[in-house]
């Protein structure tokens, strides 16, 4: 095999291993990926969905990568989401969790997580945080360091840093890969066809092509 | 007890066996919410979740309630959403479905459901249909009578009547209660922070108020 | 690869991505089998249970197999089921569904799915329809077009067209693969002891051999 | 409150713990149904699901009335179906059990479980015993003391003592309320429509009758 | 009614809305559990488990507790665990939390979830953490400020502060009440069977009755 | 493929097909691992987690191997415990189940299943058998031939026998695979850090040693 197909092959037992096990009731204890087997090597063999468990070590089930904030986009957010494809140790687990940084005014736009609640825990900071719920209801408020605060799972919710200093929040999810959709993105850079938006936000055909370029 | 806590009383108990049962694994045959129990007319009784089977009859399981169009909103949709609200039948289930209709250039925006997959079937018209997924992508096209369209659970998708005709969907969730939030309703109608949709759509001030006077 | 080999290999990755998923609470958006993927043709790779998201296209979602009736048996029925080996799109997202027609006077026996309640939609004609529970009582009345009747997970249901045309009923699954046993053939087709046949049905040897030449 | 009300009241709560905790994933140690709560003795209040732990005992977590068996039916079959009604303590933990004991060439006709498979332990005896697939294929055989045979959930299986004493098994499910449906009853016993039935089994409208007046 | 009474029945209302839902899938946005309705002021009434949704705050989702470190016990912890008794916001909403302070040396002795995976985050210090798996194999190292550490379900995990300061962990769980046994009080401070324990650890009757003196 | 790698691969297939699946709602009536497929038999090809339903025998859903007790330990306890490695039968059924056999004064140590509630049956002998709750209460008593105890999911419990005469107990669980910890060997065999044991356990470096070299 090839060192590319190698690299190929590697990524779709990763793949694999994190598509095909459900949240909900694990069964075993744990199941790392193995992504270095003897299988691999001699080309002909397969799938090993989980390493033999007598191959895992401490390591694999600590996430070390996440001490320092990410980089930041525009909108002054630095965002680590981890799940299995970076932290294999907590697949088949029901778990998953994000490191969030806010530049002073930085926000984390409207987004929901289409398969998890989310616990966020301000590390440090006063951060405008809050959720919508299926009536249109907005709460939100300003939660500070020490503070939790949850978002039901699929709700929309944002964040805010509306204190003097970077903010940090530490969020996790009961799935170990919760899935994101951010709304401006979402919906103005995703292709919609722009009739339809035109319709659904009452916008002029030049505004919704603004914002195209802006989400696209 | 008066007449309207009886009613309150009739209320709490169908909210109560609404809310409780969980969408998997049904523990019993079904489940219909008791709402005339000698219990409620004694005034001092309490929560009976579920009827006796012995007083079930037929018509607890059949739903007659949208043989014709609800009425329409002014984006051209007329939605009839069965939850266990309006057919007790389908309580703890783990289903439940929607009549849409869809005027002529009749829109449903993008929208999505928290807690369910949907199975939308066309039984008249052609319809523009389509969902975006957790990287951006949008999955769209013309679907027709007879044809089926899936919607992945939580995921943003939407409609549009291009047809020459009034359209008919019929949709089925997997869970008795799916949620909806509607976007622009839920971004703009909702009170979420003027300054915090200021920056995450880049819009002015005076563009959010406007929005937030079309949707709130 | 031989194409023989090539096609059998093809069926197994299907067979596994629907064998293997679960279904409550998927852990991606979507999972469609990859059939077509390089992996397969350079021979020696292999499963790769969902295509890269970036393959998918629109019409893996849409199903357009059931326009028209399927093949009617000489029960007067034609059933199409759609689970994830027809329809790939559904694989992992928790639901299938059927589009059965009925001939005048045509019927679907008494039957049950395992694993899934079913919602079923009457897009045309008068349908004698019901359902047994636990206890042996039956519900069943005509549902007429635009009705809605739920059959319970894993209880034994029924139709039978009583109009005077012919009648389609859309049927919705709260499982991508709910099974299906149909009481003649599953008891006196499958070949069940006779002995033990005779006592629970109270018939002689020969009635039983006929009901198993009828069955079988 | 009346001494007959009190009896129903606590019915009510039994049946109501009974009915709304879901199979999966207890989200305490244990639920012990509280039926004898200073509650329902002060005749006001109110349902009470679960005992305080502190009044739980460990006769409430051991079932002893099935060390002889239960009454037997003309089939040759005694069963004592175990679920919370008469073993509260087993309440919201995900299983149930039965003991079936037959008379010499008795039988367990075909019958279905609609919410759980069943793990058969053959405590004494030498039992056909086998189950239906979704293709209509059995599997059965003769299987003897101290083998097991497991039944998936939902699919038709059944028993026939075919040794020289009485056998006795323990079965055990993986939900607090299997539920059942023996099919001759379910069939013929239950009131669905003789037309339907005619056609499904290829029976005389003298036959059903027959068979309606056996089951019914 | 008495307030004493009210007060019973408002902890009845809280434990019944805590104990009836199920972690796996909620079928509402949230459901606040309704400790002030004019239902209990009317003294007749009964159950609410969920609040209107209009009558929620946003104080209701946000936990404002755990600021500062709870009471140390003598192994120099100090633990805050957050569940829907004190922090009724999540109920059902599938994950719960805890704050847990060590002073220098101090531990947390071995211990499991029986209904949760755990995810640690390292507030400050550094931490020796680990847990053993289901063949007895240990997997633990220090742990520093900003790493995560997970512990799979229901698998023994313990720590220890290693450094030279205070040492903070925020725990999440997927579970909203993931129940805790502590080793050594669950063994030796229960009142199991004397010659049992003898047996199973090798240690005299006088050892066991020291053990036993210490944790009970 | 050489034999060793051909068993190496079987032995993989086996694990992935016991790994992937998951405890809750199977998607299939049975999947039973496929050890001797063509496709291993080519070498090339590769995993197959379910035979084809047209290859399955009987024998495939019968378990003959515990008629007899298996060996026994030192603490008089003989166990085999039966999970799809040597049943594939029940892999995605949901259920597993073990045969303890106690000699005399035999004891199974304080243990506990992470992802299963066990329904303990007495087959034969008089057997102390308790668990212990989430507040350290123990409920534990004499159970006799016939009766059953369960012990909550994910909760320490214990057997010892205290008849005169063997003991034999079936236990069965709502998972495919369970998981055990044994407290002594898990604690004290596993490698846990010695201070931390010692300050848990209030017991002295050299006693701690002690009970290393007995469970390690």
């Amino acid at each position: 095999m090839s060192s590319t197909l190698t690299l190929l092959f590697v990524n779709f037992i990763l793949l694999c291993a994190t598509t095909l096990a459900s949240d909900p009731d694990p069964i075993q204890d744990y199941c790392l990926p193995n992504l270095k087997s003897s299988a691999s090597r001699t080309a002909h063999l397969t799938i090993i969905p989980c390493k033999n468990s007598s191959e895992a070590t401490t390591d694999d089930f600590v996430f070390s990568g996440m001490k320092v904030p990410g980089n930041f986009t525009d909108t002054g957010l630095a965002a680590i989401s981890v799940n299995p494809t970076i932290f294999p140790g907590i697949n088949t687990l029901g778990m998953s969790f994000v490191r969030a940084d806010l530049k002073v005014g930085g926000i984390n736009p409207p987004h929901f997580h289409p398969r998890a609640t989310e616990i966020a825990y301000i590390v440090q900071g006063s951060v405008y945080s809050g959720f919508v719920d299926s009536t249109n209801r907005v709460f939100a408020r300003v939660v500070e360091q020490g503070e939790v605060m949850v978002f039901p799972r699929g709700l929309v919710h944002f964040l805010m840093n509306v204190g003097k200093k970077p903010a940090t929040v530490f969020g996790s999810f009961n799935s170990q890969n919760p899935g994101m959709q951010k709304i401006p993105a979402a919906i103005f850079g995703s292709g919609i066809n722009d009739k339809l938006l035109e319709k659904a936000f009452g916008l002029s055909p030049k505004q919704i092509a603004l914002m195209r370029r802006r989400f696209g």
